[in-house]
């Protein structure tokens, strides 16, 4: 550890960090990158890149195509696959959420929160033409979407000052970026257990979500679809979700988040 | 770099390579660490273990429990989502691999090639009790999966070479881990277009699996479905398969798997 005892006179970035950095720049607009990309977009040197590079696809977190360009590596997917907050919870959901895009014909996503954004852990898309483009993965801010509105009105208040701090990123004219009103709206949320909003994200799209209980009964994750305005029937939809949202709830009940692994003493 | 300058007796693992052996501690049977377990299976001290541990879930890339336990975090998802090979892979499929779970009231898997083992890019598991657990980012043997079989079939001859070379791991009394043998399943697998074995993971189901070509005509990934061999019709279900494939087939051949990123030049 020798290195802890240089004082340099800028902070350097850690070892850790650097990796952490080859792996940071790839991103939904970067999904192939090439290592000069890369090199630039995690701020290191040429040298460095290729260095860390090598090492990330020996270990298959990388991969590099036959043009050069390197992408993310299904390592990763394995190691996500092992977090109990996605595939465990995505697992207890998986039917009711089938069922749901089949019965609505819209896209059903399944968040949970993730700092101060929402993260998709499952999201089925309509099979119609441009159905609105959400994924897997997918990271969004909590104030525009469904999920993400459900997760806020149930948050701790600390947490709802921290997302709701201006200014809040707008896609669409409809989009509420007053902090005021989407408090005003997160009360409605928590009173009628539905969020319901309109063209937060997609101008033409409705989003209809409801929160998702744990054993404890606490708000774990939150269950939505989207469809088009012009088609929506929301109450039919806040229906439909509460019921597969009490499904789901009472299947994770049953199944621990944390099974099949039991529960290890701490430390 | 002083650290290159430096010479060792033992060779010591770098910076990058102990970031690694933190995520690397994790596994399916390892879902929740503590402290501790991670610096014992990562071969790493207390200290460094804890150090590395603190970087990561301020990446979000490990998650801190109430217990005290660490798991994989929902940072690792979201940098699997941006893998070509799984979610755009994922994502023109889906439909088909939704369908076939719902004729077939079996599991369905999609699984490509990773080093040398399958990894499930899909896994949809059947409705019923005690269907065969197989998960997104499941990594298997390729000798004894049916995705494994039909990648392995249309794989070069020094990759068949390096994964059959004994001993293979045996499941149950069925699984086929003579290479002789399995080289002659290959051989009938590329001649029909279907591998169908039996057995080979769980004694009393069945698999049938087909190849999904890419644009170029390339074997890229296999489609496989799986139920109990009591209640199975092979035949039937190659045909459901083959049909499925060629449409995912079509499919990635409209919307090549490199999209929605443009194309960029090499270097």
């Amino acid at each position: 550890m020798t290195k802890h005892m240089v004082v340099d006179a800028a902070p350097r970035p850690t070892a850790a960090a650097r990796v952490l950095a080859v792996l940071g720049a790839f991103g939904p607009q970067h999904r192939r990158l090439s290592l000069s990309e890369i090199a630039r977009r995690a701020g290191l040197t040429l040298p460095t890149a290729h260095r860390l590079v090598r090492e990330l696809v020996k270990w298959r977190g990388l991969e590099r195509d036959e043009n050069g360009l390197y992408s993310v590596g299904l390592r990763l997917l394995e190691l996500a696959a092992l977090s109990p907050r996605w595939l465990q919870l995505r697992e207890a959901a998986f039917p009711y959420i089938d069922d749901l895009h089949e019965t609505t014909r819209g896209n059903v996503q399944l968040g949970v929160r993730d700092g101060l954004e929402v993260i998709y852990v499952e999201a089925l898309r309509a099979r119609e033409q441009n159905a609105v483009n959400s994924r897997v993965g997918g990271r969004w801010p909590m104030h525009a979407t469904g999920t993400g509105l459900v997760l806020l009105a149930h948050a701790e208040a600390d947490l709802q000052a921290k997302v709701l701090q201006p200014p809040l990123r707008r896609y669409t004219p409809l989009t509420v970026t007053d902090p005021v009103e989407v408090r005003r709206h997160l009360a409605h949320i928590r009173q009628t257990g539905v969020a319901v909003a309109r063209g937060q994200i997609t101008p033409h799209d409705l989003v209809v979500a409801v929160p998702v209980l744990d054993p404890a009964g606490e708000v774990t994750a939150a269950l939505s679809v989207v469809v088009e305005t012009e088609r929506a029937r929301p109450r039919e939809l806040a229906k439909l979700l509460t019921e597969a949202s009490r499904s789901v709830s009472a299947r994770l009940a049953r199944t621990p988040i944390s099974l099949p692994v039991p529960r290890r003493a701490p430390g």
